[in-house]
């Protein structure tokens, strides 16, 4: 039997936020497996903003850009149909780097770990949490940043996929956490709803203002996934052995002429402090140990997973972009199909 | 008996290069020594950056500013003349944090170690060597750029009172060494006379494509004293894992409108790379055993300490601007007088 995959392609590259015209769909026969493959039908796809770094030409990154007429590359949620991979076995969902397109041929390359998920854990929650965006905040969180209780950590993003979770992970570990956001109105669910002791609308208020004041002895750990301005204020505004983990930098990945860099990175000198990159695969060894934390804490009800889900196919162009705008809370979906079973 | 002091003070704060009209001589009558206090003669001024961050009215530095109508700090090599504070004694020579003037009165923190001065390495080369330069090389190096032999190992202002001994300690760690320094002549002197292994001439050569082809494998360790372009250039060449280790920024030290940051900051994210800040002093309690190593090295003839060296208070102004037009070699020092012993 003959499977029809109905597929999102990357047909030209942004060179800011990308639009409808750097996408073409269609659908093709799924090509027969091969020994070492599987076929899988993706559930969820995970709009994270890696995707937009894969879609530049080239850019020092871990992974080749995503081809032209190729499906955009994807972390999903799939569900095995058939497999001649040993160990993966139809009916079991495993998380996966795919792409954007209803089925997938994938080889073991392909498969990152069971989803296994519960009551507590739906599969839209578990893939926020156990998935890329739960062991980036873990480990960028612990390993880079290297909180202690009492500590003040500031976070930036704070409303989005990893940054909701990096706020509460501090937060279960006894230090003082503050949130960067857009708008008030986010500002005020991360205060409200996720616990923070304090969190500043960098759109609507003065931020180094805002640092300032809920920051009074200063930015012990500061995580980073915006960079530019954001960046440069904390900068001003650490504690002598502050630590910066840079998760990202998506105020200039859309850029089309990057803003200039960290003007305070200076303060890194007397204030002897560190600002170091990363790149969660390197904790590849040590995810099972983080997911078994990262699951213990939800169980407990001490973390508020939220994601922002759109359903089918047609809807991740214009879901994607809601990364950059400002618009989401949480971790950006696409739902694809629930899961059958076997 | 009275003793005169001549000094140099600080009259008005310097906006960028240090001018003449920033400073004023006088001669006063020293005044008598309280308890916990001692009288002493200054060999040698240490004309050091940090020099000119005290210089400013406020800035985020480990020291206070230099007051206006206040001899300019400095660290010195100082012979006792007289004292009030036990285990210090008249005739001992002794690194100090003193000023620019002929004597300075002391209390026990102006005093930051003996000098041990030997046919091998007489005051000028223990004072570059086993004082703030030796010392922030070795710490610099070793405990924030952590070297492992045969990594490739570049540092900046590299024919300064730092950077020659960052390079030779490097080497003699069994690193590639590559300096870069202003202009191809001083590039040359590295090379033949301290042992590099490359040197870049960044004002009369492109700093992109000679980094390129002294490191091709990518640059492991950066020890940065200058900032701007050069930082940006090199965290361009980072190699997977590369530390940086911030000294200084001596290309904003001086600029009324601080140029823009290293806008290739963001390499530090796919390249799992540190950038650290670090101030000597914290090392402190581990001077002892730098010591013993750096001046063990120069001992069995394995360092060049290289002294650039003017006469006379006088000349302290005018030495100290050669700091930032690129014309000195080694550490600028002013000689004030010989010791003389008990």
């Amino acid at each position: 039997m003959t499977v029809r995959a109905r597929r999102c392609l990357l047909v030209q590259r942004p060179s800011a936020i990308p639009g409808d015209e750097c996408y073409a769909f269609d659908e093709v026969d799924v090509r027969p497996l091969r020994d070492g493959e599987a076929l899988v039908r993706n559930l969820v796809l995970a709009l994270d903003p890696a995707i937009r770094g894969w879609m530049n030409e080239s850019r020092a990154s871990y992974m080749p850009p995503i081809a032209l007429g190729d499906p955009v590359r994807s972390g999903n949620v799939s569900e095995v149909l058939e497999s001649r991979i040993p160990g993966i076995e139809p009916g079991e969902l495993h998380q996966t780097l795919a792409g954007w397109e209803t089925h997938s041929v994938l080889d073991a390359r392909g498969f990152h770990g069971r989803v296994e998920a519960s009551p507590e854990l739906p599969i839209e929650k578990a893939i926020h949490l156990l998935g890329g965006s739960g062991l980036t905040a873990y480990f960028g969180l612990f390993e880079v940043g290297q909180p202690k209780p009492g500590e003040t950590v500031v976070v930036s993003a704070a409303s989005g996929s990893v940054g909701t979770l990096v706020g509460q992970l501090a937060k279960a570990h006894g230090c003082r956490v503050v949130g960067i956001t857009g708008t008030r109105e986010k500002a005020a669910w991360l205060v409200s709803e996720l616990g923070f002791d304090a969190a500043i609308a960098h759109a609507e208020e003065d931020l180094r203002a805002g640092l300032k004041a809920a920051c009074p002895t200063g930015v012990d750990v500061f995580f980073d996934s915006v960079g530019g301005e954001v960046l440069d204020a904390v900068l001003a505004r650490l504690s002598v052995g502050a630590r910066i983990a840079l998760c990202g930098a998506i105020s200039q990945i859309n850029a089309e002429n990057p803003p200039p860099g960290p003007r305070n990175y200076v303060h890194l000198l007397a204030k002897r402090a560190r600002m170091q990159g990363f790149v969660t695969i390197d904790f590849a060894s040590r995810y099972p140990e983080a997911r078994a934390r990262l699951a213990a804490l939800a169980h407990e009800g001490r973390l508020v997973v939220h994601q922002d889900v759109a359903r089918g196919l047609d809807a991740a162009p214009g879901h994607f972009r809601r990364l950059f705008d400002g618009s989401h809370r949480g971790k950006l979906m696409v739902s694809l199909a629930e899961p059958k079973g076997q």
